[in-house]
């Protein structure tokens, strides 16, 4: 149960509000590289923290993210024309390159002076690990570009997509750090003991604060002498990356995409305060074993965001809450817990199900919600010392850079700390 | 003309809101018996007074009416696994049975005391003449359950419907009371007086208050010797009973439903203060003449909600304000006053096509509106009642048990008293 | 930039409002003629000024204009019953004339006396030029009727058509006063510039204040020798008047509608703060050159919303907001300025891509913007008239009724007011 007042403080993500000034302080994706896949391709509708911009890349590549309106007339630069090194309005041919100045101005006076000094809205960007970040808050503020392990890999050995979700970022990143839904939302195998998560639903959670965030130690009895141990990260403000030994939740079959190496996670991004951009990424562990793009498709569609399962020119699941998900009760008795496809759409049920925003002070928390917990305090904690003009937590990519997340079976007494003293290092 | 201040306290159906309130010392239909067919089927969501909760049948039969989401972190329980006596979260497999207890919290420790003390919102229920009808307001006033003359009748001579209506109850449910509107909304047959609605359009009109609500007589002169008389009952708070000899609507066909003596009316169940569920029923008076699904279809039909008139997998109707009815303009010149089909149509047209709130302040009622003023007397001094901490009417199944509507045409100075003293008593 | 109390100013259009007060001293389009094509034909909604409204045209060809609910229990008359020289409500037969008399009152007794004192809000109508005209405002400061040219010029010599624009009319309004845009949004021959708009983009603009309005005057140079000189009126409150050389738009095939000689214009009418109907009309220059049907079609098709445009049975277009106007990048980049097809259509995207109502505190007006700020300052003297008690400009038709728009190449020296004196007089 969290105050009514302590929540507002948490979901509200526009400018001036606490959370939103707090991700303001932070590198946030804005669009993926795929979505400007040339140069002077066509501009991209972005809506990030609640504000309306627009996204092109330039004649030479470099990316520009701008006021989603012309600062003449106001009218809709989607629609503008992105050539010779700037986007131009189709209004009055206002034209503004990526560092937001105005070019030209071929409806006024050769010599007018307002070109001088009409400027376009226009936020920096850096395109790492396929993805567009920007940074929106004070310039003075500006931290050193994001620097995880996966942004570092390979395009052979990466990949990311992105879904949109129809409610607060926190409901949704909860969902993410929650570790124990896992055992019954995700149970897609009904009567199998087997899966290891499955063993031992009331996993013991230890929360570890760090210099980044959190780290998160789940603990499931195997039997007398193994035990499942799962470790994940939080990375400040919106970041989770998962370990790789999630083939505990597959089918064991062959071609199960869980049995390949790698890490994983998302970032929950927000769109405004009733909807959230999800970028999903994985990151192959092993440099000499790629990730083609066929592992890709069928690791998407195994979660439920495959090309297939996005409405054709959105990424929007096709099934969502309109056609409640497609549940399927026969499926629900006899096959799956939720009778609902996909890992990724089983969450967007239950989180969006919640309503655009959950009302947290009719909740009940218990032992299980240890990482919930945690998440909260840190976010309040991060826009305390924002609003006390203090720095938050996480800011220095040297607090993420050599990060990796793990999960594995331990046989013995070994603490986890010696039995995955490797695993938990970055190798890219 | 109704004060504003009036209005809003007849309108407002909300917890807290004096109609809301009102309203919760009634039982009411929160769903139909068939769509919870069989033991431990899929819940269903029911939002009944503004309040969203989820309906189930367990393993044992019994009905649950609880919260639509779960006290843990609030996911929908929509989507839960009915099974084993109780509805579970797909979430973290928090279970809750019919009463509201929590009765397994698999995702703590065994010895959690949280699982004594967390209960979900559980709202009694009871199963009678295909309804299952709620009690939502305070333990200590809950009153017997409602024993009305076709809840007693079995299901071989009785059945019910229901239908959405995107508007306020109160204007659907004046719709029902108004007695002159048949004689034009509904007129399917222009140019033939020979139905007797059509020979008198402006009836004479007397509201006599009972236990349970008013008794309402209108009265039509057929001819010089003859008179149409009709009585009708509005049981408080939301329901009108309607007598058998309707034929005068029909078309005089072999086949017109109207031909069978039988009792109907509706309740007018706020949803919230701008839909409202319509139920609707059926009581055949003859206790040796069952009412076959034939006829049921027959008549749902010729009122506009059978089976092919709504949309699939909804209670909604195919023809509605989206479409403008259908409204066929030719038809309306020749055939029919509305050019509207089926009469349950033709009253959602009128009673939608006011708005959502109808604004009474700019109404001009005459003499023919003697029923809606009564409703809106006695619904007011009720809200009062309930406001001093007194019974509002009709709470006491013994005033409406043994009560039945009729309507016939009376030959002679007989009083209807005297006339209709057998029929307007209950048989079953 | 506008100041936002100066802006709310302008775009509220209810009664009441400002610009509301002020539309309504003006005679408003309601409806095209074509709408009530018959006598007793469906009544027809109209949304005008915020106001509900339906219309009707009755056994004698009258005019009804009249509240879109029935006075006695608010049922809409949008179902009614349009016969024997009146609009009779479905709910109750209550019956009302073009005037707003109740001329029959089926369901009270004869002699009932609230027939006599119940009226229904009634507009008085005018229909000329192909539409129908209301006034909305105190009987009292009711001016004579519009007497534009174009409504004297007979059917064969004009036409008229409307499409629903999703945002104020000011923004609306404001593009087609803007003469600047032509030369980028309207460029649909990308290279080519031989059109007389390419050749100069920055146009000299004058504003001359009229007793209807304005006169604005743009002067484009060809060539040493030769300038284009345009000259539209803007009549107040909404409407604009057209020259006929906008051939210079046009493709120089020779079916190209722009070589026909005519004025064309635009009227914004505002249904509500956020919509806006935009009359079109255009009316033939030469008394001996009938426009065809085939020409309309020709000429609105060009335009965008021509019978292949619209939704059926609406008056909005195919190519909306919702379908991004179903802009085509890969034409954007080679052959027209926008990707856009229609004139109509291009000016939608953008006047509709600033949101319902542009946020006129971060504009940045130039030289360009003449005619936007003399239009702004003439309306907001007009609101400050009417609520001083006096008379806005431009009510009396003998202001405007000689008007008309021309536009032309003029050789030499000569004074537009020279070179133009013949054709800028009405001859219909």
């Amino acid at each position: 149960m969290l105050k009514l007042e302590d929540n507002e403080r948490l979901i509200r993500v526009g400018a001036g509000k606490p959370a939103g000034e707090l991700m303001r302080r932070y590198w946030q994706p804005a669009l993926l590289s795929e979505e400007l896949p040339e140069n002077d391709c066509p501009p991209v509708r972005v809506r990030l923290l609640c504000e309306d911009l627009v996204a092109f890349r330039d004649t030479d590549g470099r990316i520009g993210l701008v006021d989603a309106y012309c600062p003449h007339r106001r009218a809709a630069l989607f629609f503008g024309r992105n050539e010779e090194c700037g986007l131009r309005c189709v209004y009055h041919g206002w034209k503004f390159n990526v560092h937001g100045d105005c070019v030209d101005m071929p409806n006024e006076p050769s010599d007018t002076p307002m070109r001088a000094h009409v400027k376009i809205l226009a936020y920096p960007t850096i395109e790492r690990g396929g993805v567009i970040w920007t940074y929106m808050g004070p310039h003075a503020h500006m931290p050193a570009p994001p620097d995880f392990e996966w942004t570092r890999a390979p395009a052979t050995h990466c990949f990311g997509s992105k879904t949109v979700e129809d409610c607060n970022y926190l409901q949704a990143m909860e969902g993410g750090l929650d570790t124990s839904h896992a055992s019954f939302a995700h149970n897609n195998h009904l009567g199998n003991n087997n899966t290891l998560r499955n063993m031992d639903t009331a996993p013991r959670a230890d929360v570890e604060t760090t210099d980044y965030g959190y780290r998160y130690i789940s603990t499931r009895k195997v039997d007398e002498s193994r035990r499942y141990v799962r470790i994940y990260h939080y990375v400040m403000p919106n970041q989770q990356m998962r370990g790789a030994f999630t083939s505990l939740l597959g089918d064991g079959h062959d071609d199960d995409p869980h049995a390949t190496p790698k890490s994983d996670g998302h970032l929950w991004v927000p769109i405004d305060d009733e909807h959230t951009m999800v970028y999903n990424w994985a990151c192959g562990r092993d440099q000499s074993a790629p990730l083609s793009p066929e592992f890709r498709d069928r690791w998407e569609s195994w979660a439920g965001r495959g090309p297939h399962d996005l409405i054709p020119g959105t990424y929007k699941l096709k099934c969502n809450r309109a056609n409640d998900y497609l549940i399927d009760r026969k499926i629900q008795k006899t096959q799956t817990f939720t009778g609902i496809k996909g890992i990724n759409t089983q969450d967007y049920a239950l989180q969006e199900g919640m309503g655009p925003i959950v009302d947290r002070s009719k909740e009940h928390l218990g032992s299980s919600d240890k990482a919930i917990v945690a998440l909260r305090r840190l976010m309040l904690d991060a826009i305390r010392a924002v609003e006390r003009g203090e720095k938050p937590p996480g800011l220095d990519p040297r607090s993420h850079r050599n990060i990796r997340p793990y999960d594995a079976i331990i046989t013995g007494d070994r603490p986890w700390q010696q039995a995955f003293a490797e695993e938990l290092v970055a190798k890219w």
